[in-house]
């Protein structure tokens, strides 16, 4: 039985990278050397990173400013590291609460003495919307703005066409759908996207960052592993980075390149997002939990309303090979994520057996 | 040809563990999850993480009051960790100074804007040989005493044996001996390891903590994810952690515990080195760096005298299946790291290579 895992990171890979992971492991056996093994101060590793590098700027369109960093501590990290290095004239950051991530990224500002003001909010609202820059947003009293662009956990997302509009520095936690559909990198001043959702396993992070922004910071009293000069100076290889993540993170960009980059993922996205909201939208068991220009491409949360239903269906999916749909706790209901590598037969059959669940469980709503 | 791989980090893997990921991805192909691809949060990820736990508990016989903890970022982020922690009463911290790794901690922790005074060092004599602390040395002035067991670079150690002896708490960088020879660990109260020598591939760093020591801390204007505190509450899945490279740890634990543990490491150790260091002795060719007690079981350094001649007969030696045997360029000459991983084979294949070599560079030295 084919089976699919619509996790929430890490995720689904495509099957392609893994077939290519186990063929040059398959090698190593011969008497090479294996990429988990190489130092990183080899020949071979050092193509990797630039191969990496130059695949993700010319995806993401990326300006001559601009540079790609690999870091290590997920989005998680960043939520500390981007204060620390950017947050030192005003001392206090907007944040754009929109979920999960965005609140913990302003928790993680505020422990280490930044002030992070919420400048809008749905978070009594369970995050069923996004907010909105109030309209006497003044970009002049902070370091920056801090938003994310894909909600994992909400289903919502910020996409270029309904971006936050402000005249200072953006930062975007673009972890849930870096490459999943168009940005324009002009519009940020740093993008940071943990790769275990639509870039690769866990274990390593994209950082895309203005250089001239960077260039007009002075961080003081912090450490050089936290500092992105650091990373910058160095080809992100100021200490050993995680060889073997950035190695399978260079392999998913270039099937995503040899897909047709983004804009072959976006429509492929599109498509398989469009599917199933419009099979919930037409349901009268299941309802999404999102409406409008606010819904994710990537992150698709539902519920039939019976948050024991809910867990109930979403456990018997397994016996049908259908993996990971349960909602986070904070929300419950159910989540079928849609990253790049999810196949579109995926979709169909998660739709066929939304159906078949209904059926066996209609009187139980 | 069989080859060998002398590289000082990422290093050699056991041809064992390398067998098992191949096959774990294969299964993978067969319409599994693969171990990319699970969420951490489950059962199956919760498990390795348990079971890596418990076995290097075992391994190093850990007493109660210690914890496992797994963090991204290297040992060079614990260089920040650790004064982020635990340099919080008298803000400043004693370092021995024993090599380039000891130097970039002290470095480290002067940049957060914490006192980092080295109480001895070697650095004036190209750290030939270990620094003994001073007589004087008043360990209640210091937070605590930063050394590093095995210095990676320099082919020196301080052994269970020659332990540096000290009143109040000791921070251990073990990143290059880490299970290579035995230590006691109620000697420390912290002891760290980046993954990418002597436990598997880079992207992981153990930390090993004693959590009495910790609990009396009072860390203010820190970020979650430079809180050892949110590693122990949250069992290291405080976010995302590398779950293929705790995977790939896992595995060489049990590798370790199948050969018969640290023991069994040691005395395998302690024949390549004895091998190695016997032949460099009565070489009037060759000479070691290091003499003495002081003399690493993990990196042996040496010379023939002749910084060009040490270079080609490094070179000429991949036609041989030698790898990586250039020493690190702040020392020159060559470099045979003899991790836990790598076999006796390999120590006899570079002595019959290095006799080889001699015959035909005699004359050039």
């Amino acid at each position: 039985m084919q089976s699919y895992n619509f996790s929430a990171g890490p995720a689904v890979m495509p099957s392609e990278v893994l077939a290519q992971i186990q063929a040059d492991l398959a090698q190593s056996q011969k008497g090479h050397m294996s990429i988990l093994e190489i130092s990183h101060r080899s020949l071979t590793f050092d193509k990797i990173v630039d191969q990496a590098k130059d695949r993700l700027r010319e995806l993401m369109n990326l300006p001559q400013d601009y540079e790609v960093l690999f870091v290590q501590g997920g989005g998680s990290l960043q939520f500390e590291m981007v204060p620390l290095n950017f947050a030192n004239q005003k001392h206090q950051i907007a944040v754009l609460d929109s979920g999960n991530f965005a609140h913990k990224a302003a928790q993680a500002a505020q422990a280490e003495g930044v002030s992070a003001k919420i400048v809008a909010s749905s978070r009594d609202e369970k995050y069923r919307y996004l907010p909105q820059l109030p309209a006497d947003f003044s970009a002049p009293a902070y370091d920056y703005l801090h938003i994310t662009t894909n909600n994992t956990i909400e289903g919502t997302c910020y996409h270029q066409s309904n971006l936050p509009q402000t005249t200072g520095p953006l930062v975007a936690d673009m972890s849930s759908n870096i490459l999943a559909e168009p940005y324009d990198v002009r519009n940020f001043d740093l993008i940071f996207a943990g790769a275990q959702k639509n870039l690769g396993p866990a274990g390593v992070t994209v950082v895309i960052v203005k250089k001239s922004w960077l260039a007009q910071q002075n961080v003081t009293k912090v450490g050089p592993m936290m500092r992105y000069q650091s990373y910058l100076d160095k080809n992100s290889m100021y200490n050993t980075p995680p060889v073997f993540n950035i190695y399978a993170l260079n392999l998913v960009l270039g099937w995503v390149q040899d897909q047709g980059g983004v804009p072959a993922m976006y429509a492929a996205n599109q498509k398989k997002a469009q599917l199933l909201y419009d099979y919930l939208d037409q349901s009268d068991f299941y309802h999404p939990l999102v409406t409008g220009a606010d819904r994710s491409l990537t992150n698709v949360v539902f519920s039939t309303g019976n948050d024991q239903l809910d867990q109930t269906i979403a456990q018997q999916a397994q016996e049908y090979g259908l993996y990971n749909l349960a909602g986070h706790r904070s929300v419950g209901g159910f989540r079928a994520s849609l990253y790049n590598a999810q196949p579109l037969a995926a979709v169909t059959a998660l739709i066929d057996y939304l159906d078949k669940a209904q059926k066996e469980h209609q009187n139980e709503r």
